[in-house]
């Protein structure tokens, strides 16, 4: 599954920004790949593309229609379908994040079939996975983990990837989730792969590489989290990282969705050496990465001083201080 | 999803005994459920029970025919499609073991709607699940886990189920397997359940319950298994036990289908510990469970005797001794 380039980012209707994040996750990471923006009347979000129809789209050279916001209730309106339809006869493949399939809705499918097009529903996997082996590939991986949910692993992961091909390294992302399959253009939303194949899917998805390659593998969930630990698990046991990254956000009391309180990044720590040797017993911590977007710029060194300090590791927040330090540690530690 | 009883075992023309290990299986726990076996011409498996043709089932009061047999290349033969369509038409319902889903075969599907009958895949899960939310809920709750897949965790849970009813406990076996499921008539097949709701289909098997009832859970995988693990972890979180058992087979070197060395019990018991603990802080292992059908008689004993001195509970052999030992430890522990 690779998603054709360069993208047309549609944003529907959106009631306000918040809707159209995976569109704006992908402006913040590829901007290159976006020829536009698609508007409809109402639409209170902006992405700072030019805003093109489908037919100026297609001029500009658009490969696929990217649906990156969100409907209300789950429901695909009509006159978003009659836009989809437009640009399936327009020649352009669809890529879509919202949780229904595109091909189940009749008129949809018509139009790809038709037209010879791609449907990519990002948040489904249409993919057959075999079941992990565990065995030792060659190439080198670095995971972002984290303290919960929603912490900024993915964001960590992209910057890292920034960071490390801008230091030289041989870097790509790899997506674990429905954004991340759009910023990557390929990927597998592992949350929507049935249980027995998430180490095999995570495997499949960080496959054997030269032995200076880099995959920079997008975390999902916690260790500790109650609902979603063993997705966690098993893409620690297939993507068996050589290094890894701990997220974490500072302000958070409880984990996301439920009542439990957060780990510590020392418990994060310990708990993915303990599980992750099982797949590659030389895993260590290179940085621990926290989103300080709640604090004051002198509070928010002195949050980073102290986490690096205990853990004997570089602590940036990828967002305001970038992803240097933590790049220079991979370096020296992978040489 | 309730299957309805009592069944007829569908042997079909299984070419030798261990094709038809499903229907075996229910044999062992439930023969009150069964009222006979139908076989093929060529059959030769047979589970010693009366052989029925359909209507000699029905008579019976046979509810539902269970195709306790595996078949050949993963395609259903056209033969068997005929049997299954002759249950339909005389009123029964079809519990299917196999990877195929039988709504999937349009002259079945068709049947089973005109007679208004219910098609039961058990491999796959037709529920939708909600995520985990690690509560706390009334009831206990007993697991088994496992140093490997496929050491006898669901015999385990079986033989506990019984001996925990035999010294007066109130106790259920909760299947979370295909073969669990036929011999449960109900539970769920949790590595067909879609990754993020593995807890949450856990939570949903063994739900809040009288505060001295005890569900008997079928453990999946190993912690330690790096195919699986991330179906175990979730297990335990949804389930979240108050008590386990290791489940163990002494002769085996590697782990199944996969090249990792097996774990000790010891890194079984504490790895359980350190991530049960998510949602019951004061989860305890109450034995082990060791299948020793390779050693001699004083082999076994001696292989128990130093089992259960090393990690300071009862070991036993659940075929060959019995699960009286650990139930009794179980009670002294929850009185």
């Amino acid at each position: 599954m690779e998603i054709r380039k360069p993208y047309l980012l549609f944003l529907g209707d959106a009631p306000d920004q918040l809707a159209v994040k995976t569109a704006a996750g992908v402006v913040d990471w590829r901007r290159d790949w976006c020829v536009g923006q698609m508007r409809l009347p109402g639409c209170e979000a902006d992405v700072g593309l030019e805003d093109l129809d489908i037919a100026g789209a297609v001029e500009k050279g658009a490969k696929t229609l990217v649906i990156g916001v969100v409907n209300a209730g789950g429901v695909l309106p009509d006159h978003w379908i009659d836009v989809i339809i437009e640009a399936l006869d327009a020649g352009l493949d669809i890529a879509n994040g919202l949780h229904v399939r595109l091909g189940d809705v009749p008129r949809i499918a018509e139009a790809a079939k038709a037209n010879g097009r791609k449907l990519h529903d990002v948040r489904h996997s249409s993919e057959r996975f075999p079941t992990g082996k565990g065995v030792k590939r060659p190439g080198k991986r670095i995971l972002a983990v984290g303290t919960d949910c929603s912490v900024g692993k993915k964001y960590a992961a992209l910057a890292l990837e920034a960071e490390m091909r801008a230091q030289g390294l041989d870097a790509d992302f790899r997506a674990t989730g429905q954004t991340g399959v759009l910023i990557a253009g390929r990927g597998v939303a592992l949350d929507a792969v049935v249980a027995d194949f998430i180490a095999g899917a995570a495997e499949w998805l960080t496959p054997a590489a030269a032995a200076d390659h880099w995959d920079v593998v997008e975390g999902q969930g916690s260790l500790f989290h109650p609902s979603f630990a063993g997705v966690t698990l098993g893409l620690l046991h297939g993507s068996q990282p050589d290094a890894f990254v701990v997220c974490h956000e500072p302000t958070r009391k409880t984990m996301r969705g439920v009542t439990h309180a957060l780990p510590t990044i020392s418990q994060v720590i310990d708990a993915t050496i303990a599980a992750g040797k099982l797949t590659n017993p030389d895993i260590r911590c290179v940085g621990i990465a926290i989103n300080t977007s709640a604090l004051g710029e002198a509070e928010a060194r002195a949050v980073l001083d102290k986490a690096a300090a205990e853990h004997g590791v570089p602590a940036s927040d990828p967002v305001r201080f970038g992803m240097a330090s933590i790049v220079e540690r991979l370096i020296e530690e992978f040489p």
